[in-house]
């Protein structure tokens, strides 16, 4: 609960029909794609960049911690106020400012949905690339917060890789540019810096992004293993070739059979994995590179390599991919989601050692995931409703990601770190590491009112670096 | 002169031969491949981590300043200790510590040349993709230092895209990585922030690059031109077709005759311009990909089209540009080179307002450039033992990196801003954003020690955003 006066000054400022402070609104603000919960206080609409900062500056008089939010699709707690205060919902910052296509960039604002930017310029013949899942609905500011990826990030990289200068309020109310169209700014990498802070520096009004042409040709291959070792060494041999395929996307026996049941998409219900393999480039090159693909997938094993043959078929092929959570939807009651990365030659025995762990804990662990990037994402099926079923999926979760940490990997290949994975950061990082990270975060938010309990430990372990929780009400002036 | 009782613990803690006092000796490290000087007090020779550690921090004790110093190749003043102190030169650390083909990753010293990491993985298939002019002389750390760039970052990106992890000396001391042979790390992208921060935040000490797998087939190509505006519709013109050489070269009348005299790569010496064009890839993409780049160069006016038909054709065309800064010393007792950045689309008109600068201030200015990137390189010659040429070389890269802001582009492109360009940051930044990346320098480097002078602007102009010199001898502690 707001403390009254607060509550009027902000309904003062934004006027009617631009926040929510009812119980049963605030709630629908509680949760995002992943597994944590907690309700805000209240929830703000600005519409542009002047409105946050005012509402930067007034929470920061009553030292409200303040949490930006997109579509609420992400997968790690990054929108989730954990210390209540305030949500700062971007769905009314939804304008794609400007589209020009001479110098191929893209100037929107933070709500503007992920695939609203390729639709408005795939008619001219470009697109933008980073393509998470939820492409359909999760926004831009959130794909910045995070550095999302996606399925063509093997080829085309992540978020970063396509911002090129963002319009930022920081948490004084301060509203800063750190670029624009340009590419290599001269000086610090301020936009590299702020891309992927996940909300706890700044929070983003603008963004300028790449656009890349389409390419003449799309090939989509699935390439189908009665062995999911065989798959994995698969990935190995294609990056062996010195090819690489825009997308490398693998699907275990499990989540095979539950996207089939939901989808259709033809993928074969009796197999122990498939590789989703897309490929992109001149007409030659193209079918040059399905035959080498064909080869090696015959030759680690496959039992059947097949080529999508219109653009029907392919979206098909996608179709399954793209709509895998929601068929687990069908399938569980609910599920989490991890996001470990380990090196490509590594992924085989990281899937056994998942298997291990989905063994020992009873739960069912499905597997979908960029195979090309070494970016898992094991799905643990379990029953909220079941007591010790939600720890179980998450100390599952943390077994996961130890070992892809061990394995010379990372906790996160696109989905933050958020309040999922904080804790886990002592063991990515030496604590001297950490300790620059904290020293940055405090340098854009000394008051740690932006997003407080998120991406840095919050000493609830043993180490030095800890992150004060505010106390929602005391005035800070 | 260092204060005799800061050179007699200096001469302890490194032992002789492990430093330089000699005026004689330091006037070899008073300049790099730029037009300023200035020499330093000392000239300390680390082998380790640890010495640097040692040398920062008896450094810090005479409040002395600390710059870095690779191979002295740089462009941009960055390592010349413009305010005297020490110069930390790399050269004894010049080792490859690790080649991890499977998981395509090398891990250098600093003082290793850029050309031999190529050269230790090449029989293997691999190669470190970012390639300076200068590779052959030029190390990581340096590279690191200035975000280096080459011909082929058009399709491979700068040396940002490649560096993994960094092992890093704090002003204070302190020993940190950033990380090592991860990709995707989570949390603050420090690697990121530190790369290309010309040595202003901390002395890189260890680095960790990626390796790329070299490809199936080049082919190099030389368009010729009666004019340069048509060379630069050209590169339009290339994008405008969704190909991404690798390399897209410029080359104006004035440097082909230069280039051709001392290299005698082949270049025509009648032409106005010539693009030197690479592809790479797979057989049946490259050789596709030729003939849709020659229609496009007929198209826009080329009167000859050649492909280089052996590894030594190829090889002599890129003598000619490798060589190129040579070529132009034995015509000219030096030159200023420039590193603006400009739309691709903006190469046209940006080169006839360079004709201009060179005309109204009656020096020669030839071009020989990343055209695909829209990264200009004007060289300006001049005679430095003629009054006033310095300054009108220098008035003439002021005017023309002012044109580069104005059209859209940046200051730099790969050699950094250093003490060349720094004052011109605040053209090209607002004065909010200038003081963001002041507050990240003071929080790394917070008493300034660490290379002075260079990167911000030093607050000889109007803004409020300075760097206190150091008065070197005035013990801190």
């Amino acid at each position: 609960m707001l403390p009254k006066g607060a509550r009027d000054r902000f309904a003062a400022l934004l006027g009617p029909g631009n926040y929510l402070d009812q119980p049963d609104d605030l709630k629908l603000y509680e949760y995002d794609g992943g597994v944590d919960k907690h309700a805000p206080d209240l929830v703000v609409f600005p519409r542009t960049a002047l409105d946050v900062s005012h509402i930067v500056k007034l929470a920061r008089e009553y030292r409200l911690p303040v949490v930006g939010r997109g579509a609420g699709t992400g997968l790690s707690g990054g929108a989730i106020p954990r210390e209540g205060g305030l949500v700062v919902a971007f769905a009314r910052m939804n304008r794609i400012l400007e589209i020009d296509l001479e110098d191929e960039r893209a100037v929107v604002q933070p709500g503007v949905v992920n695939l609203d930017i390729t639709a408005a310029v795939e008619g001219n013949g470009y697109f933008y690339a980073p393509d998470p899942s939820s492409q359909r609905a999760c926004t831009i500011g959130g794909n910045v917060s995070e550095n999302a990826g996606g399925p063509h990030t093997l080829a085309y990289g992540v978020t970063t890789n396509h911002v090129l200068g963002l319009e930022l309020v920081l948490p004084d109310g301060a509203i800063v540019e750190t670029g624009g169209k340009e590419c290599d700014l001269p000086g610090y990498d301020l936009t590299g810096l702020l891309t992927g802070s996940e909300g706890t520096m700044a929070l983003v009004t603008r963004v300028t992004v790449r656009l890349m042409r389409k390419v003449e040709l799309v090939k989509t291959a699935l390439a189908i293993y009665e062995s999911g070792e065989d798959a994995g060494r698969t990935v190995a041999e294609i990056t062996a070739r010195a090819i690489t395929p825009v997308a490398v996307e693998m699907l275990d026996g499990v989540m095979l059979r539950m996207v089939e049941e939901a989808t259709h998409a033809g993928y074969p219900m009796d197999a122990s994995a498939v590789l989703l393999i897309e490929l992109e480039g001149l007409r030659e090159q193209v079918e040059e590179q399905v035959e080498q693909i064909r080869e090696a997938c015959l030759l680690c094993g496959a039992r059947e390599f097949r080529v999508a043959r219109t653009a029907a078929e392919r979206d098909l092929l996608w179709k399954g991919r793209k709509n895998a959570f929601g068929a687990v939807g069908r399938v569980s009651p609910t599920y989490y989601v991890q996001d470990g990365v380990v090196p490509r030659t590594k992924i085989a025995p990281t899937l056994r050692f998942i298997a291990e762990v989905a063994r020992s804990s009873g739960l069912t662990i499905s597997n979908i995931f960029h195979a090309g990037d070494g970016n898992m994402h094991p799905i643990i099926l379990f029953n909220p409703r079941q007591a010790g079923d939600l720890e179980k999926a998450r100390g599952c979760g943390e077994a996961i990601l130890g070992y892809c940490i061990e394995a010379g990997g990372s906790i996160t290949g696109e989905h933050g770190v958020g309040m999922e994975k904080n804790e886990l950061m002592a063991r990515q990082f030496p604590p001297e590491t950490l300790e620059m990270m904290s020293r940055l975060k405090l340098l854009f938010d000394p008051e740690g009112h932006l997003n407080p309990g998120k991406v840095l430990p919050t000493g609830r372990g043993c180490l030095e670096i800890r992150q004060q929780p505010l106390t929602a009400g005391t005035p800070l002036l």
